[in-house]
């Protein structure tokens, strides 16, 4: 999407090198960072460069892209092998990048013994990737900005923006196709405590594309919706269980209730990919418990512009952060897939098949 | 309550001066400051040094009785006059602080034209003042600890704890009397954004009395409720309206919003005098909109231990900061008063009366 006016995907390859914005430094920088060979593509993955589920996979095929350049022609195929298991290894539980990867080596076995076809095959296999996540989140939008009406005040929590994905994003695409079609919308912002994605990433991306927003702590979520000064809730999802269950940041779950107490719309938004077909109900999702010290220390950029963290926590106090929470079907109003808008009872229709 | 095995309290009188505990130092350091004069006293409520409705009616009243001492026998009336017009002036809408205020000044028109018997029963009167304080919060702490269970994990927001007050606090004190009796309990403190109340003064008390506790996020505390890990929650008021509904820190509604769909019992404590018989529900009640800088900022101790802010939100977004929200009456379990335990359709039973 749009930063200074000019348009960037979070990734794609130039030549032989993949380019990557580098996210940790938003909001107080936009740089872009090169890597020039799979492992370097590989590292950024590990060490959360990159981040968000669609912008993960697209990064693991170009990983895989490069390596096929990069293989010598005497040792391809282990060569290959070996890069598939370095950028496996980088984020252990990330659906999507086993996904990008495996499309990538398919497409390089079906060059057969042809090394130059099959590095054409996996470049190309890589670009389709991030297109398909492109055209993906594009979809989500255009559903999503169907229900947008102009004048909207729409609630987003965490970063389902174009930063997680490839470009547009899940939760954000509906706002950002409903404010360039000349709908007027603005957008409430959850800080996301603990780790502030919201503060962050989500009001740097809004900025970029000029959408009116302002940021609030998420204790303000509530008290906006109850006064109906909201009009609908939209945010992403890490894992949508078979029985419309929804996992997501923490802080989600408190949300989906005030709205439903409100009588305005919770939507969740993202591709049916994160529809996980072994999940039966949120029950099943276990909570990642992430450290303790994202509760006690807050980072931010210091009076004299260093990026630094402080401490607000006392020495002697515990802390303890679990990092998502589920929210339950019949608090969901819908989910705004690819595929259109679905149900939460029906989400097994657009679930990907499990292979037998 | 227990600050390094000594008790004190947030304000007390040493012979013409006031002692206080220096709030914004917490819990970085702890240290008590001396207000030689009635008119230090009053700069110590406007800057903060000492907040919290409780704490602020004593040291008002202890201004007063300051300036008893202070005032020139030539000129005693007026000095006592132009003393209570300037600590009025210090938080204009405390209600506790013009009630202790006028509490002095009473005692003082009670002893006539003897300038001695009004410096003594000025001083008398602030006494009585801060000791009320203490009886009133105690009391809130025998009828709250009788319905906290051994091993109860108890949820907590903002401080309404012992430096809101003279002692003990309102939230906090039912969790002290249970502890000091005996009943294990475990807290979960809010860390209450933006302006941080849990994390810096709840949690310090807490550690100070040595009752086991964790600080989380806001938005964590649904998911634990959700879970079954929260057994009771207890929160302050800043007011209460004739119907029931009680207005405090924002954040509190969502609190109370998961409880009940927990099924988890969800009390306020306050003293009665939080009763607002002028306010018939918590519609009338004005949301206060504070600086969106306590958003946009937060503050913290850096590695090298300076207190500092650092910016979380990007220099091009808005910020929206409502300090307070409502919770309605059919979410709350009980009042937990002075005069016992009141169900909230019934808080008028126990209101202050309205002087005609």
């Amino acid at each position: 999407m749009n930063v200074n006016n000019t348009h960037y995907r979070t990734v794609w390859m130039e030549g032989q090198a993949v380019k990557l914005i580098d996210q940790p430094s938003l909001p107080h920088r936009f740089q872009l960072v090169t890597m020039e060979t799979h492992k370097d593509t590989a590292k950024a993955i590990s060490t959360m460069i990159v981040r968000g589920a669609g912008a993960i996979g697209a990064t693991g095929a170009f990983g895989m892209a490069q390596a096929a350049l990069e293989a010598p022609d005497n040792t391809f195929q282990s060569y290959i092998a070996s890069a598939a298991q370095t950028l496996s290894n980088t984020r252990p539980t990330a659906q999507n990048l086993f996904y990008g990867i495996q499309r990538v080596r398919e497409a390089i076995s079906s060059a057969g013994q042809d090394i130059s076809l099959a590095r054409t095959a996996a470049v190309d296999a890589a670009n389709a990737v991030a297109d398909e996540d492109v055209a993906s989140c594009q979809a989500i939008g255009r559903y999503g900005a169907e229900i947008i009406k102009p004048g909207m005040r729409i609630s987003t929590h965490c970063n389902a923006g174009w930063l997680a994905f490839v470009d547009w994003g899940s939760a954000l695409s509906p706002i950002y196709t409903a404010h360039r079609t000349g709908k007027e919308v603005f957008v409430y912002v959850d800080e996301t405590r603990p780790r502030g994605q919201g503060a962050r990433l989500t009001a740097w991306e809004l900025a970029g594309e000029g959408v009116p927003h302002a940021v609030i702590a998420d204790n303000a979520t509530g008290y906006y919706l109850s006064r109906g000064e909201i009009d609908m809730v939209i945010v992403g999802a890490d894992r949508v269980a078979m029985n419309g269950d929804v996992a997501n940041k923490i802080g989600t779950y408190t949300s989906a209730l005030a709205a439903h107490a409100a009588g305005i719309p919770f939507y969740v938004a993202a591709p049916s990919a994160t529809i996980d077909p072994n999940c039966p109900s949120g029950k099943a999702i276990p909570i990642e418990e992430r450290s303790a010290d994202e509760v006690r220390y807050t980072w931010g950029w210091s009076d004299s512009g260093e990026f630094i963290r402080v401490r607000t926590v006392p020495i002697q106090s515990e802390a303890r952060n679990p990092a998502f929470d589920v929210t339950p079907a019949e608090l969901i109003t819908g989910i705004i897939t690819e595929k259109g808008i679905i149900p939460p009872s029906q989400v097994a229709s657009v679930a990907p098949v499990l292979s037998a």
